[in-house]
């Protein structure tokens, strides 16, 4: 090859991934953000993601600031990271997840991750093999099936059932399976449904998965933000009947998803994953992967032990009371419906009626409009896998929630059909 | 499907995950600390890493620890990151680079990333499409190689010319080019060659990456780590004869990989990029990743700006030092041979010779015997493409460094062969 003799560069990028973003919430409410009316004086409300932490009243616990100040200034972790994490850190997961469990989970049982979405990369990515599929909620996080098309692993959907409290639809599942199917994911509490599954349910997915011959991946992100009448239930209850993967994460009972400290835990006591290469996969997929940051894994024995009980009821006190706004609010929203009031999360599935509305075809015309004249974010349906439903977050101040939803219906009420 | 008719689960696990990580540098380690002796009353020295972290002399700057405090404690870094990253960090970083730039890069240049790891992880999945390859160094860093393989990403390697201090073979790298090559990766300072490059070597890499229409990496990791005769030049300089995708991180100059905060930049004021996918390439694969962690984005603007002349100087004197010890204990080794006094970064590349030893039969064997006898952890060169040579850091306490040589003499004077 002669220098010089060539008319164009070789290079051009990577054209899968610059459509691979589309549907995360990310890619959808960036161009949200994008329609919003720079010259409407009130403050934007953000509505559309699950992280209130810029509210004062979310503020995380001192003892967590306190616990990252300290590892800090010990200058003991500054180093990287080994593969699964720090020793102590993992202890402390493991320990603060047995005070739920009816076994006692090992550190060797847990992998630390850099938040909640390395943790589903973590697992996904293990669990892939040449033509294997796994079993998605509809509606459910977006994240999964973005990660699944980048790493080439089938997806099939099962629905959640809204008249039944956004239960899964055990039949819908097995239908669903076949030879090829590993795992299904489940999240509890539900994002985007605000649901918490009783422990009769979780028994009977546990139960059913079994029969399947799959595992359960049981994304617990907004562990213990449980508010209403049922109890939050671990999944990992359950890992006698069936395996169970369970990701977790302090971003959200901490209000810090800007730490990316998360977890990949396997629930196993009967050793059946051992018989298979699944933990040397992620042992494997850690290897070559970023590691979540050493001080805050320093800092998370501390993190975990100190946190007072007070914290905790607070935020869950802030919750409720969103949660009772929300529905509420709604409730004044003729062409909104709301089935259940959330009992956990940060979110509330709404459905949405256009054929009352004047001009709006569907979900994401609602939803740029209403960032337009009301510089009010909220995510559409769509983007979770139900069209013509709403996903709307209810945990930001509450004061701001209220106007949040009063210009909502005063948007409502602006653009309804005529009778 | 009946339930209970299945006789076995169907999940197996990724077996291509569980071996992809067997050459990696970690991978290496592990198996190297496993054969220590746990009976040798004697500290282990670390000889393996560029990790000087743990050792006071090394400790990171004050003005950084500030930084990160405040940032904490000012509870405004808590929430997710855009994807990105914030905008005063990206600005931080082009304005940090401009200092050594003859133009001026713009915060939308910069694009925050997990530590090196993640840029690394971020250029070349978005430099992939099918049947694409790219150029890598021998002896470099087995990171490329293991994620290369992870993304089915073909690679060719150039050598590095230990005569010509550890230059790039250009011949070489014109000999390996094909229509379907994408860009050629540098590493400078080297790793793992102690090499630093002249002005003119750079502007030759350029001229020849232009010439053969093909993007230039420039891992500078090590950036400003030059303490020998030659200044160090980041390859940017060249960003108007050929486009450069800078890959850097504050991990080695401040001394904190475990804080892992890096960046991908590119240096290419002729907005040759533009016209290929590449950049939405990046923006989509870091909309499906973890972000770096906010608060220490929220740091990094003070961690530039404040980090005072002092502390770089201390580390350059420290790593000076230990570099002139490094090289003088090794001429005491005669199965080893160093063929220049390295001059940046934190690593050496030595050459062993074998047939001068007696029951050990290449470097792999070197090392794992060395780490049980002596308690010295040393890389193995095949780890690095080469095989019979070892990776040595230099890059720890200066009087355990001469410990640690002075280990690796008795080893080699006792398993000398008689003559």
């Amino acid at each position: 090859m002669e220098n010089g003799s060539l008319k164009k560069w070789r290079f051009q990028g990577n054209k899968n991934l610059t459509t691979s973003s589309g549907f995360t919430v990310r890619g959808v409410l960036n161009s949200l953000i994008e329609n919003l009316n720079v010259n409407d004086p009130r403050p934007t409300i953000p509505l559309g993601n699950g992280d209130p932490s810029a509210f004062p009243c979310f503020r995380t616990a001192i003892e967590a600031e306190d616990a990252i100040v300290d590892a800090v200034r010990s200058a003991k972790y500054n180093h990287y990271s080994p593969t699964a994490g720090l020793l102590p850190a993992r202890r402390a997961v493991a320990e603060y997840l047995n005070r739920d469990l009816p076994y006692k989970l090992s550190p060797d049982d847990v992998f630390l991750t850099l938040g909640c979405i390395q943790a589903i990369e973590a697992i996904l990515t293990s669990l892939k093999h040449p033509g294997a599929n796994i079993l998605l909620p509809r509606p459910g996080f977006p994240y999964y099936e973005s990660l699944a098309a980048h790493i080439h692993l089938e997806v099939k959907h099962f629905d959640l059932l809204p008249e039944k409290g956004w239960e899964v639809d055990l039949d819908a599942v097995e239908a669903l399976v076949d030879e090829n199917t590993v795992a299904m994911v489940i999240i509890n509490p539900g994002n985007p449904c605000g649901s918490v599954y009783t422990r009769q349910h979780l028994q009977k997915i546990a139960e059913t998965a079994r029969n399947l011959g799959i595992l359960v991946i049981a994304d617990e992100v907004y562990e213990h933000l449980a508010f209403g009448s049922t109890p939050y239930v671990p999944m990992g209850v359950f890992g006698s009947i069936v395996p169970v993967v369970t990701l977790g994460s302090i971003s959200k009972r901490w209000i810090v998803p800007g730490w990316r400290l998360g977890w990949v835990v396997t629930s196993d006591p009967n050793g059946i994953l051992l018989k298979t290469v699944i933990i040397d996969s992620i042992k494997g997929f850690l290897n070559i992967s970023s590691d979540p940051i050493t001080f805050i894994q320093g800092a998370l024995p501390q993190i975990l032990d100190k946190t007072k009980e007070d914290f905790y009821s607070k935020i869950i006190d802030i919750l409720r009371k969103d949660a009772d706004i929300g529905y509420d609010k709604i409730a004044e929203i003729p062409c909104i419906t709301c089935s259940k009031k959330p009992e956990g999360g940060m979110f509330m599935m709404v459905k949405l009626n256009v054929s009352l509305l004047e001009g709006i075809n569907d979900d994401m015309d609602f939803v740029l409009q209403l960032a337009k004249e009301e510089s009010v974010i909220v995510l559409p349906g769509i983007a979770v896998g139900m069209k013509n439903w709403l996903r709307v977050t209810f945990a930001i101040d509450p004061s701001m929630l209220e106007e949040g939803l009063e210009r909502m219906k005063s948007f409502c009420q602006r653009h309804a059909k005529k009778q």
